[in-house]
């Protein structure tokens, strides 16, 4: 299993935005846009592990601007780091009113998934080796991430939380 | 605007795990969970508010259990605090299969939402009076996760977080 | 197989009403709405009998109310009566405009299920044992609406439908 | 407004069952069928008023053959007579196993639809003029099917259905 | 394999045009409507052989009236030409604005679809016998239109494609 | 109204194949990929025109390659070249099955779109610059494939397509 660098892994995805998406007042809803961000995620991680995955956890989502009925969606997805059979997915969501010639950021986040082998049990995935500053700096933090996701699930005591407790206040907020 | 119990905010949704909500290995994609899960969870705001509703953010989600093809998903959601225009819901998603009369927590979240005018500004809702001991103790964790969540979103600095910073290690992980 | 209550096969639905789901006007399709609540009911039935169902009937439903765009539908589901491989189950559809905080009927109706083995062969169902005045009341008109059934789909003559004929005028139009 | 021949409101429309129509056993749902055969019904009704319509009521459907996935299900629909503002639609449904060349019929049914004007209220509908012998008699069926829907929407009571009574025993089962 | 007649393979379908298949000034979106026109022509293509079937090209198809929301759209389509495992299929769809009692033209198209055995290798299908004269033109344009296409894939040298060659001026263009 | 290069109107869209795509042998069934080709070349005509649009047509597309369901599309458009109201985009089409590594040409297509404005008439759109290689070959052959086009929906008599006369033989097929 050779390690892959994060651009392997790009996935971008176009969506425009039908009246079935959106609420009664015209705006995208949250959980459609998740749903899409769900699959451009897990594509980019089949693109890393080349088997089927499923998505383990998504962290902490904030929409930031609505996205209107008519306007284009654009979700790109990159791996940001593995960890023996999961990845951790980056994805950037950006709007696009094209009339206006205006796009917007939508929201950005972190999802994780696992990946499967035939008879659904977690299965080795490749490493990930960062390239450019930006991947870089993901690659750190994934770390930091992954331990605040164990916390926030029960699954880690937060005194264990080596990484996280050092970095809590100066670095998390930078995501 | 009287106060309402949480208990008002109920909601309910039951689905059907259909071929197309799965991926080739027969489990329920963890986007199209979150999309049901955005709808029950923007019901229970509309039952509180009483007006359209926008997603502003979604907690760490974390995917126990998968969910199998032919299985029921039923999502309950619950309003457990409001602030000025928002209100953050309570929303725990179980699986069933029926067959084996097998029912599984699949995962518990927090989302919140805004309310609107017809304008699409946000607009005052009314408070929450929570009845329950479990209503309690969800009203009373909402500031510590809202906390975080301004933190996570970058809108907050670690310092300013008074009611996270002496709870964090205890309480956090509590959920 | 023992026995088992209506209230224990009671299933909640709530859909939100999409633009999709309308007519031109505004309106809910009849035909969308057929749909959810056959799926709330095939849950309730699987829930009784723990497998696979086909939809066997629908009786008549009369649609009373409008549902608008952007209302909200509850469907409740509940099995009244088991005959050897087959449920008749009771569906009640509610429409709720929340943010004038109306809540109205939309319509009730039956429908029946077959239970199914894995090789698609009718399959014994436990027994229901009604419990409330009202399931009892539903229990009893069961044996009516079966006959009317299998009069109205050409498979039982009038003169042997017996709890019929002596109920027809009296009892039938009280549902 | 000219009275019509139910051929002018004649409808066709067939579906290929796809895998999300289906339960986990590969049959068509039943509600998804009722979800068709009411648009196929509604084309029909608009055909022949000319304006927007909503379901008011669906007889008693009874299914008799599943219909398989990968299945084609063709159904027709035609008005078979018009009450002031209301009509009556017949529906056959079929299905067809084309590798088997293999057509069988899946079930009969009526629904009424009223017709709309701009502000949403009732609107005059033209006549029905019935020509085949058939149309002659499912348009003299209409007024025996009308009355027991209005008895078993408790609309009427049974002894008002004259046309009803004389001829329960031994037409109501014809269809 | 006994042949067929063109007019054993008509399929028809009509669709009502909702919200989600409209573009923002309530057009229907030629994407939607090659969809439903690949569905129609499949089945017509499953009804000559008997068999699953893949579609092996859309010809250029030319849109020439806009279809509004809420207008009903109907497909026909019809083998015109069988040749070893492949069949040409004729697609006419028209639009029509019940409201206003007004049909009209929507596109014409032929696409052609290959015949599949159980391993997916294509397979033979039975021969096309026109009837009519209109039948009798496609039969013979099919052998003109089959040489454009596989010129236009690259899959034949223009100096091969006799029947084209001296028909091009002339006949090509009336379709 | 700045002319624009194609770069500027790149739009790249992935779908995964889910079950509902497919035809019973699990192969994406030509309809659906020509929806989101739609889709996809619509956007990229909205990128450039900045308005919204209808589909003018569709070229011939020849489906070299079935797709399998849990491969991802990969679909990129690109305007080739601007006529007054219209423009035409060359839409790529890549399947890929991840766990096999494996991506290949599924097939190219040629659509025209027409700009419009608020009333749903045309209106004018910049001019394309074509800066590469392939972009100015594209944009060459664009005449005569609008000849082609004009002729096919009979809107041109051949011997007026100049274009289309003497490159023939030697070009078209070079798409």
């Amino acid at each position: 299993m050779n390690p892959k660098h994060p651009a392997e892994t790009l996935t971008t995805m176009s969506e425009l935005v039908l009246p079935n998406d959106t609420n009664t007042l015209g705006n995208l809803m949250g959980g459609r846009l998740m749903h899409w961000m769900d699959i451009a995620a897990a594509m980019a991680a089949m693109k890393h592990c080349g088997c089927p995955v499923v998505t383990a956890s998504a962290d902490n989502i904030s929409f930031e601007n609505p996205v209107r009925l008519g306007n284009v969606v654009t979700i790109e997805a990159k791996v940001t780091r593995a960890f023996n059979s999961s990845m951790e997915v980056y994805i950037k969501v950006q709007g696009e009113d094209l009339p206006n010639n205006f796009r917007y950021l939508s929201n950005e986040a972190y999802m994780t998934f696992v990946s499967l082998d035939p008879n659904s049990k977690p299965r080795k995935v490749p490493e990930i080796i960062p390239q450019t500053e930006d991947e870089q700096h993901r690659f750190e933090g994934a770390l930091r991430r992954r331990q605040l996701r164990l916390i926030l699930s029960g699954k880690m005591k937060p005194e264990e939380a080596t990484e996280l407790k050092k970095l809590f206040v100066e670095e998390l907020i930078q995501k």
